[in-house]
């Protein structure tokens, strides 16, 4: 059993096949969650799972699980999930990666008749990027209780299209209650996100934990008035108090060390019209870092400084969290497993920590969880451009593999 | 003639009536151009003014003529013009007041059984405040054949609706031809966009020229990467660029003394989702002095700080000129008229330069332009709050009455 290997070129040729749905000039893919491509590519998934001889399940958030039945089909499956959703302008790794891995476990062990004691699922987390919809991992959220479905479902995009109806638009209200499904063990495997195995030239990163993230919207109030002819000194410019805002957040996370991280990537201008000082900017911002306490820090000294210009300023800061996850850990005996998996097949590794979310951390909530990375060329994700080369795609498999049987149990020979 | 008034109850209750379109909870209208609101403002003054006896053409901008016949009808008319249309977030006079003082005034001359010499007309200018659709004063723009009618008609929305489609579907898409229409001399009143004359105390303000206004898009370019993980050192976040260029617009306006202008109200950032490091930032801007010297200064000002940050942060930094007017100076005879009107009539009166675009600023290219300004409370427009107290309401609609008599030309007794 040692020796089994999945087909990288299946693999590969399978990953770049999902890709083309929603395929870009720039070689990347737009398959925002719950969009026409994000169906399809869903649609193409199911296909395949079920050619390999899955059953198929939808929840009522979309999540979707094929199974692999066990030889004592009443064991918690063994699970390797990951997502199809991409940011609007993404890659063909991040997220596709992990599922169209697990769906070459599946068929790996169909080829080699392998059957598993435990029976094996691939999961298709639902809106893992929070790229439409807010948060990030909706779908392995609401899985786990964090959110209450009607919570998630509720959720409107920029257009105000919800996920309830977003979900009946491409086929993908299941009916399957959310959550209270036993689960013995949920692997995931990921592109890196950063450079650290590209620099340190290993091939597997071990997650052991995660950094500290919290998500916040910081509100500047203006006031309205003529961009012409109102006087300098009498505007309350709410753009001019965002632009501050955005280098405050910047300021912050390059003060605390190479652990810390900022960032400001979305904005909302009211009424963003060019004859009109802004009345009303909303900027959504993050801070994440290693140490729990160092964010505290960090997310003390951003209020001060909001604090502070909104005195200078005479206009209203106002910074609201409304997301955090972090610092967690994983569970050490998979992380075991995981590391002694990738040794046995001969692949380079090395711990890492997370600083982006994924679906595995909210798993670990509700069972032994898992997550493995693969290097990235330039440390660059969510970007169209973003790529893992063919043999740690394969590595990344073969991995996974490995680890899923030791946990589901293998019967040798395939009969029952 | 001279103790002829305009009726202050009927133009304040027309004006209010006119505001309720398009009105907001905070007290004020939005009705973008050529918008539903728009459509119904401009059924509701082709009504009034049809039932004023107007004869009423329609250009193929969607430009609106209402003509009260004068005793020599081939004479070129004497006109007084404005807009409907308003910013998001707008007022209850801004535009509205020109257009429904000029229907006051032909209202007033129905009561009083005057005829003019040369017939006079009120005009509604297509699309005056380049919120819906940049730029700015587009109808009179397209009227004096500074853009094509093909330019003007192809112009979109942010939601890729041009103003062709917009005009057919609010049933203004004209046949009469664009332009080439004499017209005698063209008078326009307007709330004040700032603050000088609640200073000073006067009713009228004489507009003798305008500060020169340049426009831009500032174009930063980053590069897309997961906003966790990316060490910052590594990042090239067009967020950032864009904050210190707003920064740097705001630095400009503010560096060349009193007369100095600039903001930057309108932004565009992709890919805008929480996840992604902006790519790419496009910041529209503009910069205003009285002095042509002075905004070339500060143009150069604003491109070497900007070639400076695209150095300094490794990434593009593009400022691209879209439009630009002024300095220019009103007609000095008609300037002359409106001093003399407003002494005659008692008005405290004062010369302004304008800071803002008007209609009647493209119409002094074809025709003598006069523009008159009334006090703003707290200087304030472009702001649901913005206020002009019923009396300058009144006394502008009252100068504008005997200023077009002087150019039209009265018949005394109303007989022919």
């Amino acid at each position: 059993m040692k020796n089994l290997s999945i087909d990288a070129d299946r693999l590969w040729s399978t990953l770049m096949e999902m890709g083309k749905i929603g395929g870009t000039p720039a070689g990347g893919s737009r398959r925002l969650a719950l969009s026409r491509e994000d169906g399809e590519a869903r649609d193409l998934f199911v296909h395949w799972a079920e050619d390999a001889g899955c059953t198929i399940t939808v929840d009522r958030v979309g999540n979707i699980f094929a199974r692999r039945a066990g030889v004592d089909d009443s064991q918690p499956p063994v699970c390797i999930g990951s997502h199809l959703d991409t940011v609007p302008t993404g890659g063909k790794f991040d997220g596709v990666f992990g599922v169209i891995a697990g769906l070459e476990v599946l068929r790996t062990l169909d080829d080699a008749e392998v059957r598993t004691q435990a029976p094996l699922e691939v999961i298709v987390w639902t809106n893992e990027e929070g790229a439409r919809y807010s948060p990030v991992t909706l779908g392995s959220l609401a899985f786990i209780g964090a959110h209450s479905v009607d919570y998630a479902l509720g959720r409107m995009d920029a257009d105000g299209i919800s996920v309830r109806e977003a979900l009946a638009e491409i086929g993908y209200d299941g009916s399957t209650e959310v959550g209270n499904r036993p689960i013995g063990a949920y692997f995931e495997a990921h592109n890196e996100q950063g450079p650290l195995l590209e620099e340190s030239g290993e091939v597997i990163g071990v997650v052991t934990g995660s950094y500290a993230s919290r998500y916040y919207v910081i509100t500047v109030k203006g006031m309205a008035a003529h961009v012409g002819p109102t006087p300098m000194a009498r505007r309350k410019d709410a753009m001019v108090g965002a632009a501050r805002a955005i280098l405050e957040v910047n300021r912050v996370g390059n003060a605390y060390g190479p652990d810390g991280r900022s960032n400001a990537p979305h904005i909302e201008v009211y009424p963003n019209v060019r004859g009109v000082i802004p009345d009303e900017v909303r900027v959504s911002c993050d801070l994440r870092h290693r140490a729990h306490t160092t964010i505290d820090e960090m997310e003390k000294d951003l209020q001060s400084a909001l604090a502070r210009l909104g005195e200078k300023l005479d206009m209203g800061f106002e910074l609201e969290s409304y997301f955090a996850w972090g610092p967690m850990s994983f569970d050490p005996e998979l992380a075991e497993l995981l590391r002694n998996t990738a040794d046995e097949l001969g692949y380079g590794r090395q711990d890492l920590q997370i600083i982006a979310g994924h679906d595995a951390v909210p798993m670990t909530e509700v069972t032994q969880s898992g997550l493995i990375l693969i290097p990235s060329r330039d440390g660059l994700s969510h970007n169209e451009t973003e790529y893992s080369a063919p043999e740690h795609v394969t590595a990344g498999a073969n991995v996974l593999l490995h680890a899923a049987l030791a946990k589901a149990g293998v019967v040798a020979d395939g009969s029952t």
